[in-house]
C-alpha cells in the first residue's frame, strides 16, 4: 500500500464524526448502529461510550467479534476495520471519555454502574476509494 | 408502535441515499460497507447492485444473514433492519436496477455475468430516535 493511500486512510479516520459499529447477535445476524467516534489511538484502537445494559454491549460481552466502518460519503471513501470489542468498566476508561453533558444519560455521573466504554482494537481492514480496494492488516498502516 | 414513529421510520427509509450493509464473514466477524440505496419495495425489500465476484456478494452466497442500517445523522434517527440477502442473477432483477452509467463498471452491459443484484428482505428491526428505542417485526410496520 502506498503512502497516498495510507494518508487517505488516516484522513478518513481523523475526520469521521460517526462510526458504524457492528456486532453479531445471538441468532448470528450482523447488527449495525451509528455511534459517535469519541476518541482513538492511531488506527488501531477506537473508543465509544454507551450503556452497560444496552443490547449492543451485551452482544459484545457474549461475542467480541466486531467491525467499525468510517466513511466520507461525499468523496466515496470507505474504511472498514475488523477486530474485537472489549467492554471496559474501570474508572480510568470511564473518566477518559466522560463529558459533563453525559449526566443527561447517566444520572449517577462517571461512576454510574450503567456507564461503560467500548474499546475496539482493529486487526485487519479494507479501504475503498475510486473503484480501488486495498486490504491490509493494521500492522501495515 | 404509534403512527408518529411509523411515519418517522418511513421517512428515514425514503430519504436515505446510502445504506450500511452488513454481512458475516467466514471467520464470523461482521463486515460493513456503504452502498447506494437504489430501490425498495415498502420497508421489507431493498435492492442493491454489485459485482458477483465482490467479496461481500460471496459472503452472502455462503451466509445470507444480513442487516442494513439507514439513518439521518443530523436528526439522530437510525433504522436497523435485520434479515436475509439473496444474490439475484436473473434478467428481470438485473434489468430493473440497470442504469446507463453502470457500463462504467460492467463492460458487457446488463448481461455482464459479473453484474448482479442483492435483494434484502427484512424480518425485524429497531428504530432509534431521541433516546427512544423501538423494536419491531416488519409485519408491524
Amino acid at each position: 500500500m502506498n503512502d497516498t493511500v495510507k494518508a487517505q486512510i488516516r484522513l478518513v479516520a481523523r475526520k469521521a464524526k460517526f462510526a458504524f459499529v457492528s456486532s453479531v447477535d445471538a441468532q448470528g445476524f450482523p447488527n449495525t448502529k451509528a455511534m459517535f467516534a469519541l476518541k482513538r489511538d492511531g488506527l488501531r484502537v477506537f473508543y465509544f461510550s454507551t450503556n452497560l445494559s444496552a443490547r449492543r454491549t451485551q452482544q459484545f460481552l457474549s461475542n467480541p467479534s466486531a467491525c467499525i466502518y468510517l466513511c466520507n460519503q461525499s468523496r466515496f471513501m470507505g474504511l472498514m476495520l475488523v477486530g474485537r470489542m472489549e467492554v471496559m468498566r474501570d474508572q480510568d476508561h470511564k473518566a477518559m471519555l466522560w463529558k459533563p453533558r453525559d449526566i443527561m444519560y447517566y444520572r449517577k455521573g462517571v461512576d454510574d454502574p450503567d456507564y461503560c466504554v467500548l474499546k475496539f482494537t482493529a486487526e485487519r481492514g479494507n479501504y475503498y476509494h475510486g473503484l480501488q480496494k486495498h486490504d491490509f492488516t493494521v500492522d501495515e498502516l
